[in-house]
């Protein structure tokens, strides 16, 4: 696989710090022509679910090659390993603590090293920042066509995430939400597939928080306006949304509580 | 009209979530040049109206040839047309729901069409991302030379976008709030030329909320810290200002109510 | 020198108004191939230290050659002068308020200009905004290779910025909280040298707020969680964390207040 030139970002630096324009520094002082494509840096800090789950959610839909690099990194320093990943027609750069597993248990004929070459580090290394010193350099000489095995060692262990999976019991299909996005929209687990195997020919019947919701929705204005309804969103996944309003708000739970909200699938109709 | 490789966009996507990165990632896979300057992404959820001023007020100094995409969608998924557009030089790619408006009413010799033809879209399309399913590969392909005509059908009725505008009576003119900025500082809807046709050789008394100015500033540092002031701004509009504070904070108007705040305009002196 | 192509933008315009997307398209109508790196538009309103120190740290990453423009400039449209400088193999253009002066301090040779040629401005300039009528578009000629000298003429005398140095005094070394990151981390003034040089063979005792801590750990995960501890940081600055919490919580002072809060550093052990 050849790179193309192109580097996403996904952190937890948010955007007030410098942090992110100094890896960008270090990896155009190696690659001048490298190209950044920034995913998100609010992530929440030390959330490497989040991150997981938004990289597996973006990166197919970047050319093949493209170099994703993920610093959600809160092991900074201690033994924790740093990973290089190809996988998919894509490489990923980051800690070992499982942001990528979710691409690694998806994709088959994976190729993981551990970065280990230190003549692909910055000269000096803190032990606070390894995402510019260490991620972002490898991340330039990837994206300049260095082989993968000059990097570093085979990685055959990495470290696994646990990802809350829906599950069926008492006739019911269990899931949780994963994520609030800015629309006030709740993500779940719950894929298109686990939702039409679990109701056959049935109608959903979803509980989450206050809300009881009856009805698979086409989009956001399916119902009149200020309604709550449940649709299959663009990740295939079901979601709880109300019209021109933010669902966050209307499900009853503390906004930060609600990751991790159990949803309740059952058949009507 | 050429395309210059150059795509802003404009959204109500927020900072955290990867919408805006996936739009960027398709634009990516069909023109690997494209590069990008993001606008905004902090537009009021579904608020047309700012996203039309915004871009209205920002397109031309980018060079000619530079594609604006818009995605402030809230019917996605409806009935509601898609358009692209030449005008002034520039293409503008978005929902024809009114947020071109204010471009196509100042600008002769536009071209819309509606998006039609499904070659350019992705392959599947669902009903809650139109953003990165139609919108984003459009522009990709208007990027790369495409042909206006070959998108779709002319575009005869544009969704029309009410602005409001300022007016005379009873022997003042009245304006409003139309955004508050990141400073704080007031952006009405009064034009210097409105201003000076009002006034004639009168100077400007102001108010708005519980604030009155009776002078016309220069600029932000014209009076002494603290004190309200009045300028006609980088946009040549009348703006209510604070030297070294947040005109917003004084204006005694709850902040979430100030824009569409009335503002009344007198003669004095 | 030779400019790279690369423009950084540091200022305090915020994520939400078009402002730095307006200076990137002038920019980008003198130089098509220019290319950015935010470093960040959070700046905090007027604060001209902040910038300083975050272009100050920052810098020295970018490839030689690079162009650094900085639009913290509260006094724009007053009689402030504007000013291009090249020092340590990099250019910088902004405001002549001090936010230069900490690149101008550590430099030798360095070349400053007054901006005074108005053929490399805007046509027009408005009195608010002179980094999208002035600043951008040196920055942009700059890029071009023009020459400094054709800019304006040499400026002897920039205005200097106040730092807060740490200073020893009572047998005690005594700094400052310069900034907190996106952590909630507190990052302090006193550097590496300055640590080393006050405790010889000693131990540190640092107190901050009501914290008190006795000890240098090596990185965030040094001690258990929802301890405070003090560290080296990736700047070389001392630094106060709380393992997987914002120390900003910890320290019993409002979060408005924290920076110039006094970091007494004392020798134990």
């Amino acid at each position: 696989m050849k790179p193309c030139g192109i580097i996403t970002l996904t952190t937890d630096f948010g955007l007030t710090d410098p942090y992110v324009a100094m890896m960008k520094g270090v990896i155009l002082s190696i690659n001048p022509l490298a190209r950044f494509v920034d995913i998100t840096h609010k992530i929440g800090t030390g959330s490497i679910l989040q991150a997981g789950l938004v990289i597996q959610g973006s990166f197919s839909f970047f050319p093949e090659g493209t170099i994703h690099l993920a610093v959600v990194d809160p092991g900074v320093g201690t033994e924790r390993r740093l990973m290089a990943l190809s996988a998919g027609g894509h490489f990923f750069v980051g800690p070992d603590n499982g942001i990528f597993w979710p691409i690694i248990e998806e994709n088959e004929n994976i190729v993981a090293v551990e970065l280990k070459e230190k003549a692909y580090f910055l000269p000096h290394v803190s032990s606070t920042f390894h995402g510019r010193e260490i991620l972002a350099p490898v991340a330039a000489h990837l994206s300049l066509g260095l082989g993968m095995e000059k990097i570093g060692p085979p990685l055959h262990d990495p470290v696994q995430l646990e990802i809350p999976r829906p599950f069926e019991k008492d006739g019911y299909l269990w899931g949780q939400v994963m994520l609030v996005d800015n629309f006030g929209n709740l993500i779940t687990n719950i894929t298109s597939k686990h939702l039409a195997k679990f109701l056959e020919s049935s109608q959903p019947l979803v509980e989450v928080g206050n809300l009881v919701i009856n009805r698979l929705s086409r989009n956001y204005s399916d119902l009149e306006k200020g309604k709550p309804l449940i649709l299959i969103n663009s990740f295939n996944l079901l979601e709880i949304a109300v019209n021109c309003a933010r669902a966050s708000e209307y499900v009853g739970i503390n906004p930060e509580e609600i990751v991790g909200t159990v949803v309740k699938v059952g058949k009507s109709g």
